[in-house]
Order: C-alpha cells, then structure tokens, then sequence
C-alpha cells in the first residue's frame, strides 16, 4: 500500500484485487492477534451491532496492554440533536441511512470500523462551525472524515462518533498563475486538483495513490507524504495557509497566500499531521510548481547496499534539481515481484544483483536532461557504482519499471503472511536494520527491505507462509526499539490514528508528548476531536 | 539593510558606514516622533542609567498608544541571584561589566536598547535549562539572545531582563553526507555553517546579509528568510528538527534528523519564527542542498510590471529547476542607486527603463545553464516581456549587478529620510501598493518599490529630504490597512519582536493571535520569556 502510481481506474483494480484477498489476511491477523491479546479484530469482527461495544483493547507500547474505553464523558445522540442538526443542514446533509453508514464506519482496509449512528456533511466552514460549537456544548464526539484514505484507523470512529465529512466542501477558491498559490476548500479530491492544476501547466506538490479518493484537506491533516517529497518536500513547506475550525467552533483564518509572513507564531503547523485532532482543516492554501515537460526514468542495479548510498549522493550532486525519485528495492523484493505478478519482467535479466534503484527526473528541457541523465550512469558505471542499468526509451519502458518498485506491496500480499513497517530511518543506517532482522529470523521468514531511499523511507516487510507468533515475537518491540535507538521514526508518512497512538514514545520524548496533550487540552478541552487518536491513550482523555 | 551579499568584511566596512549616518537617521526620527506621542526613541536617548525606566509608549495599531510597562510581577536581580548563576556556571559565564552589557543591551541599529545587569553564557543545553528553571522559579525575565543582528527589537531586553546569549553553544554535532543533514548547536554563527558545509560540497538553505554575526538559533527563531528562500523555500520546510528548553527548564527534544515524520502534532514550528518567546533553541537539525556549481547573472529591463509578473511566471516555467533569485527594482530605486553610490553605473544605459529585473540561475552544468538562460532571455526579449539585458560574464560584472539591487537600502539612507515597510503581499498586486502611494504623496516624497519578487517580497520606501509628519500621516494606517485588506504581511521577513507586536491585527485574524495568546500562556505561564514582544502588549503579560 505504500505507493503507486494508479489513476483512479487503476487504483479500483487494484482495490479490487487487494479486497479479494483481505478476508485471508484478515482472518491471519485475527487469529495471530487473538493469542497475545483479546484483538481489536476480533471485537470488530464480533460486532455487528456496535452500539453496546464500550471498550476495545490493543496492544500497545512495551507489549503491554491498554484497554480502549469508550469516554463516559461523551454524550450519546438524542432526537434532539438529529433535529438540531436537520435544522442547520438540511434533511439531505444529515445521514442515518445504515448502509452510507457503514461505508463511512470502515476504514479502507477494512481494518477498523466503528459504530456511529450519524454522518454529517457541513457544505460551509460556517456549518462545520455550528456543529462543532453544538457538539462541544453537548460533548458529543467528532471524526472528522474526508476521503477515508487512511491506514492506521485515524478517520473513521471508534465508537459512537458523529462523522463530519467535508466532502461537500469541494471548490476551488482562486488560482494565482503568476505565483502558482492555489486556494481551494478541503474537501477537493487530490485528482482533481491535479487534473485542474494540469490545464493552467502547474502540478501539486505532492502526489500518492489514493488521489483518486483523497482529499486535500485529509492530505494536510495527515501530512501525506507521497511520490514527490524528494523533490518538493513536505507540507509543510508546500502549505503556505489554511482555515481550521476548533472544537469550540472558533474559526482560525490563517489562510495565507504569502511565501514569507512573520508575524507571530505559525499555528497552521499545528494543523499539519495532526489527524484532526486540533481542528477541522476547512479551507487550504498551497503552492504548487510549473508542470516540467521532459520526464526521464532508469532502472539500475547495484552489488551492495553501500553503493546505492553513494550513488543517491552522487544523484542530489550531479542531477540536482532535477531528481524527482530515488527508490529502492533490494533482490528479495525482486525475486517476490517476479514470481508474483504476472507481465513482470526483470529489465536486467543477466544475473540477479543484490540491489536495483529507480531513478527519475523531471525538467524543462527533453534533451539536455537524458543527456545529463545518461551522462551520470556512465560515470557511475565507470566509478563502479553502478552494476548494470537501463534508461526507459519511452512510456511503456517507464510504466514497467514503476511497475516493478510499485508491485512490491501487492507481490507480498500474494506471499502470504506479511508484517509491515512503514519506518523513517538514517539513510546510512535503514539497510542495517534489515540485516538483522535476517539474523534474527533466519529460516522462520523472509524480510524484504525497499523505499524511498531519497526521503530515508525504510518499508520493512517480513513475509511468511503464515502468521505465527514466533516469527511477531522477534519482530516486535525489536523493530521499534531498533527505530528509537537510532532516533528514527515509527510512522514515516502513514500517522498514528488509532493503531499507533500508544507506540508514540517510541519516536518522541516523554516531555514532548506531555507538551503535545498540553496543547490537545488547550485547543479542544473536552476531547472530542477524533478521540482516542494520535496521542497515547492515558493522556487522551 | 534588507539584503547583500557582503562577506564579514564586507559587512563590517558598510556596518561603519550605516553607524556614520545613524546619529542623523536617529535623529530625525526623534523629532519626529515627539511630535505625534511620547517616543521611545526620546525615552531609550534619555535614559543613560535605565534602571528607574519602567514605561515606554509606543506607536501602535490604529494609531492609539500603548504604554509598554515593566511587567511588576517580574522579580528583580539580587547578590543571591548572581551567586546562584556564578555557580551554576562559572565567573567567567556570568558578564557584570559595563562595557559589555553595553553592547548586548543596544541591538545592531542602536534603535533599542534595554538595561540589563546581567549576561549569562551557557555552554550547554544543561545549562539553559538550569538558568531557566531557576529564572522561572524567580520570576526574573529572560531575553534570550544569538548574534543580535534583529531589525524589530527583538532581541535586546525591554527593560531590565537577563540577557541569555548562546554564542558559546558552537559546536557542529554531527553531519551526514549521504543525506545533507547537519546538526549543530544553536549558537553557530552562519556564515561559520557555510563554510564548513562548502568543505564538504554542500550549501546551507539560508544566506544572509548578517551571516557573519547571526547564528543558526536566531535564524531558526526568527524564521529568517534571506537569499535562497525562491530556492529552497523557509526554515519551515529545511529545519527537520530541533532542541528547545522551555520557560520551565524542561527541554523538549525534537532533533529528529528524517524527511518524514508523521509520529504526532510538529512542534518544533512553534519555535520556528517565534522569536524566543515560547523556548530557547539550543539544537538544531537542517537539510543542506548540495553545491552546484554552475551560477549565471541575468539583468533586464521591462516596459511595465505587468512584463515583470509575466516573466516571473515565464522564469518559473522555463527555468523551473535552476531559478535561483529573482528580483526587481524600479527606476526610481535605479536612479537613487545611480545618485547616490560612487562607482555604480547601469549597465543598460541606452534609455532609462521603467522596471529593472536581476535573474540568478543555478545548476550543476554551466555551459547548459548558461545556453538555458540565454535561450530563455531570447525567447522573452521575442515575446515582448524584455526591453534590453545584459549576462553577466564574469563574476565581477555579475557582483556589479548584485551590487545595484543591493544598493537600494545604502542609496536610501543617503537620500534623507526614509520610510521603510518590509511587507509580502501577492505578486498581482504588489506595485499597486506603489501606484497607489505615490497618488497619495504627489510632490510630497517620492516613492520607491523594489525587493524580492520570486518571492512577493516588496520592500516599499518612501524618501523625503526630511522627516515630516505630513508624509507620515498620508503613509500610515494606509500602508497597513492595504496590506491588511489584501491578505499581505507587514513582516515578510524581520518578525515582530518589540516594534510591531501591537501590529499583529493587521495580518492576523483576532482569533488566531488569541490562540497565539493562549500558547504563550501554556509554555510560559510566567511569561518570562522574551516579554513585550511579538505578541500585542495588553494579551503579553
């Protein structure tokens, strides 16, 4: 799930086929999860009617357990409220219909799902603000929701949560051509933006799988990371304003379209990777590039993992600005893609090499950017950086190739049993933690290491004819602790939600996580932001 | 003083220069200013022994006065106080003397200056922290102090405050060359940064006018923008982590080095930009491009600023990659500059032009780039957008070009009097602002608008052969409230500090500097740190 690069066709056949296996790999985590602890899944699963379920429970940080417990301090819905909010939105914006519910309950693994009896869709920031300010005053808890994208359970409820999703909220404010800032409300779907963007030859600064479904305003909550951090970097860079709603309805305007504003402190951060936990993001600003004409991708492969270290120096040195991506994948995942999917073929056939990179770069100018590309893999084929390697020779090369790096996933889904993890990690230090991890599981399974080696994006995958605790036990605290120790980071671009809410500590200090529910009390004091989330569940409520 | 490339030495020859005609500038503005309210210029001139000073007034939002008090639940300093610190640091650490409290109470244009008793030189995060605990437990204010170049009054004390310098926490903690990620303490002066990074064919993010004074800490708490902003963008983007100790004494380790880290709300944003008031930075984790060698000086003329928004948009697109300063300046600037400064002549000299641009490109490959560049002033002169230009070529022409944009602010005080508004606003509109102004002087100044405008970074002046209260009055609320109705910042790049903390309204909604408010209070319940500044003087107490 880490990456590809679908269209939203694509991206459906590709559900498709990921949902046909779900149900195994469901019913694996199930029964793995149901020896170490009464399993989430498992309360999920036994839950049809939800309505009753009041705790869930989970593993959580140092392999102890936390009990989730639904807050007493919410309220539940009354007719009163359904009435209230008829009148502020409008019959047809007040969902009960059990089955658009269901929808809404389920995250997109069918991972997570919640119980909630009420779907809201707000068309302005000043109906999100009303029901905000109604559900704080009645201490009614909120999710808000946009495209429903998420992996880690962050936007979908727990319990009974009123569902607020801003997919309503879908227009595009203002463009700006001379200074390429795009204003535009936070339920826009990330495609369209795209395919607007497109037309007046800009792009978005980011781009990820989920485009088809996502939405900007999920994008900024979450912090996305996606195909084109490498080379734009974060949101946090790229957003240069937004309007969020708090718990109280207060409306915060921070919707800048400055590049440079000092003046006071940039609370729109704040909002930035905070899963809606602090506010609803309703409006965002953004700066997005020139769309660049000329695209280049080669296929490369390396004998140790120390060269593809130097070459990705040896790439931000002499393709500079126009390195786009620098991925990763190491034979293991190769050998996986192979067998797995149909159509693929190694594009280096003659031996097996130990380690294959994706380069691309994007420019303005077609022909002198293939010759400096071309360029650089001959020096560094002649610097022996580089063992073998091939440069697409047009769209269908290209697509192949991503195919190769993007079906590394969907390969190991097909495996099997797979662990994964989603880890940011010292590029110079990422391949050592799959090293061991070969030691320590020996012939129990195999583990695959690939990523965006250009953003220090480790995707650690353990695959395996089967779950087994055995095989979990080595794997965990091991891989977290073995991410702490080198100050890496347990969720790279994916988040905390409610899956790593309790694992927290093992990427921030205690001090910082205390400040962090500090300023979660001050903006929302009675919690009912997307509760349970993001923070460990002993502060969290 | 907005902007120039000059090295220290550089540096030092025009600082004596700008000291030379101060005491005319200061005094200008005294008799100026007394005439509308009771200056705090009057105030800081008359107070040699500032101790007994416990009010100044200030101009302020909407044209009312604020008396600025001293804050009486701070404590002041006894014998036990200077005991405490003499042990906790050493007698060497611990600055009585006159002639040196002098020097860190008067900020770098000896327009405030505050009166200290007390300078303390931490060596260590250790020590931050204790000297904050026991200020915190004292209730003694803290001004925490790098390089002291600020231009807003920042990082002098007010009034009688402990000066808490960090120069002697420079030490580079670590750097990784595979991935460009320095980390150092914050007390490492810039230009100190570049040069070790040049040493390993690397750039810092950020370059400065002041590099050679202000260090890392100062940079990432004032959100400096400087040279490369166009580039690379702000802090925001390239600092990944950072270490700050809070009012407390508690130290908030945030120095992660990745690219993604979604584990949590991002807190070490609200230390970027906030000028010192919520924590001291001790560390700091940043992102260094590598050094590209190839680097092209463009300067052109243009017909009117609608060519200049078009050949910004043009410059994007067709450069995209390689674009790294574009800057504008009008004839009024050039005539100034050509006045006023010996040895400068404009390399167009055919006619006078109405707008000047200077383009910088930089990139890995300086035949190709140049032959861009070139391609794409020929293709611009074609279209219309360019009325003349020259290529710089050779690096003493290309100094002579930088030499005319950075002239401006010389050329400007040489002039007379000078109103200077450092202010972002969209490009689209950005010389409106001018138009409109010169409209409202007539004969009265004339009016000059140059400055970043890769980055709608406008740095409006108005010069006068003297200070009059009618040119004041026809610039002012005008100039803010323009700014303000068009979503502009009236601090693009120098933050708030003392001098605009009561002008905060005018880019910021009240909601927003409320929650600013209530930050403040959770992080520093005393409000020690950094007081009267950045934050309006009636929520800063």
């Amino acid at each position: 799930m880490e990456k590809w690069r679908a269209t939203s066709n694509l991206r459906r056949s590709l559900k498709s086929i990921l949902n046909r296996q779900l149900s195994s790999v469901s019913e694996f985590r199930y029964l793995n999860e149901k020896r170490s602890c009464q399993s989430s899944f498992n309360l999920i699963r036994d839950c049809k009617s939800l309505g009753q379920v009041n705790a869930i429970q989970h593993r959580c940080f140092s392999s102890a357990s936390t009990l989730v417990q639904r807050n007493p301090s919410f309220s539940t819905l009354n007719s009163d409220d359904i009435s209230y909010f008829k009148g502020l939105l409008g019959e047809k914006s007040v969902i009960q219909d059990e089955d658009r519910l269901e929808t809404v309950n389920t995250d997109w693994m069918h991972k997570y799902k919640g119980s909630s009896k009420l779907l809201l869709l707000p068309r302005s920031t000043e109906e999100v603000a009303q029901i905000l300010r109604y559900c704080n005053s009645r201490c009614l808890a909120v999710v808000p929701q946009g495209g429903n994208t998420g992996l880690v359970g962050g936007s979908v409820p727990v319990f009974d949560e009123v569902i607020v999703n801003i997919s309503s909220m879908n227009n595009i404010i203002s463009f700006d051509k001379v200074s390429g800032i795009l204003v535009c409300e936070a339920g826009c779907i990330l495609e369209n933006l795209i395919s607007f963007l497109d037309n007046q030859g800009f792009i978005m600064p980011l781009d990820l799988g989920a485009k088809g479904s996502c939405q900007i305003g999920g994008n900024v909550s979450t912090n996305a990371g996606g195909l084109r951090l490498v080379r734009y970097g974060s949101l946090h860079g790229n957003v240069l304003g937004l309007e969020a709603v708090l718990a109280n309805g207060d409306v915060l305007d921070m919707l800048g379209t400055l590049r440079k504003d000092n003046t006071g402190y940039d609370l729109k951060h704040l909002f930035i990777g905070s899963e809606g936990s602090l506010g609803i993001v309703t409006k965002v600003s953004i700066l997005t590039p020139p769309k660049l004409s000329s695209v280049n991708i080669a296929f490369l492969a390396c004998n140790d993992y120390s060269s593809c270290q130097k070459l990705l120096m040896e790439a931000k040195r002499k393709l500079g600005e126009i390195l786009s991506a620098f991925e990763f994948l190491d034979t293991e995942a190769m050998n996986l893609v192979l067998h797995q999917l149909d159509g693929v073929r190694n594009p280096l056939p003659a031996s097996m090499h130990n380690f294959y990179i994706l380069i691309e770069t994007t420019g303005s100018d077609e022909s002198y950017n293939r010759e400096k590309l071309e360029a650089f893999l001959l020096s560094s084929m002649e610097g022996g950086l580089i063992s073998d390697g091939v440069l697409a020779q047009d769209i269908n090369q290209a697509s192949s190739f991503w195919r190769i790096r993007e079906g590394v996933p969907e390969a190991l889904m097909k495996a099997g049993a797979v662990y994964k993890y989603d880890l940011s990690l010292p590029v110079e230090k990422m391949y050592d933690l799959v090293d061991d991890m070969r030691i320590r599981l020996g012939d129990l399974a195999k583990v695959v290491g690939y990523g965006h080696l250009g953003d220090g994006n480790l995707h650690l995958n353990v695959s395996a004819p089967e779950y087994d605790d055995k095989i979990l036990e080595q794997i965990e605290p091991y891989v977290y602790e073995w991410t702490s120790k080198h100050r890496g980071s347990i969720s790279a671009e994916h988040g905390l939600g409610l899956m790593k809410a309790n694992k927290i500590y093992y990427s921030k200090s205690a001090e910082t996580v205390q400040t962090m529910a500090s300023i979660k009390k001050l903006l929302d004091p009675n919690g009912i932001l997307n509760p349970y989330k993001v923070l460990p569940h002993l502060l969290n409520s």
